[in-house]
């Protein structure tokens, strides 16, 4: 079934947009050596590009998933179009500096004022996940039990941005349960 | 060559993260009629779900890239599992209400206080992507060829996010043109 028989909102796009990628989303952070180790230590990404940039003080971060070595390219400019050409990599800004500022640096966007809220990864198990954040020290925003939604989690990384923990497999009976 | 050779913070991660998917980048939308049109008719990504939450007074909508029509699930649980489970999927955020508010609803992470600061897009060609949007009537921050970071473009999204527009076959050049 075409989902564009469902519903007007959901029409084919225009064929002008053929090879679209949603490659990235970028947040600032304010210490990278903490916000690198967070993503691959803790959620599994591996950092594909550094790219400092001294015109303008700031180094990017480029992490996303990677599987296999043969997706690891050999050569620098084979990196550069792969980072960049591959959805979902996580672009971590760090303007040089930050890391020495006491306490916290950035806005989650789920204080006021709001706008971004959050990023989500989905994982194979969402309580056996959340049983090896507790055993890494993560700080939990929601863990799978609490609220009305059960069986989804949320939790912070390094700058209290928030981090949504699902499963495919469960989502729909999540949603179901709170009507 | 494995990245985890040239330096420290490359290392693979944990085994316990197998099947760890970075799935969605979530923002408020004060309007989702013009959002998930935006979205859809002028990026290039289709609605795949809309879930309404009656108890919370939301709705979510779900894009990304779909390729090809065996991607269209035809049961609804099949929906979810795709939605949920698939890299680089947007979820827009709609508070019931908002649309008919006067203005802008939120906060776009980079002017003060900063934190989140924009989701990008890679495209087959920066120039003619953006000679499309101008014909579109979107608003850009940053044209391909406006300050020091030749052949990138920053347009806004109807919120007002901002939305990087790149070319992962010229990005190496980029970079290496600012220095």
């Amino acid at each position: 079934m075409q989902l564009s028989q469902i519903d007007e909102r959901y029409r084919a796009p225009a064929p002008e947009t053929g090879g679209y990628v949603f490659n990235q989303t970028m947040l600032r952070v304010k210490d990278p050596e903490v916000s690198v180790a967070f993503y691959r230590d803790v959620m599994g990404m591996q950092l594909v590009k550094a790219i400092p940039f001294e015109a303008f003080a700031f180094t990017l971060y480029f992490m996303g998933y990677i599987d296999g070595p043969e997706a690891y390219p050999a050569t620098e400019g084979d990196r550069f179009v792969h980072a960049f050409g591959q959805p979902a990599m996580l672009e971590l800004t760090h303007n040089w500096g930050t890391e020495s500022q006491q306490g916290a640096v950035y806005h989650d966007g789920n204080a006021a004022p709001q706008g971004f809220g959050h990023i989500g990864f989905c994982v194979p198990d969402v309580d056996a996940a959340c049983a090896r954040f507790e055993g890494l020290g993560v700080e939990f925003v929601k863990r799978p039990g609490d609220g009305k939604m059960k069986g989804i989690a949320f939790i912070k990384d390094p700058d209290g941005y928030w981090i949504e923990i699902l499963s495919s497999r469960d989502i729909a009976q999540v949603v179901a349960s709170v009507g």
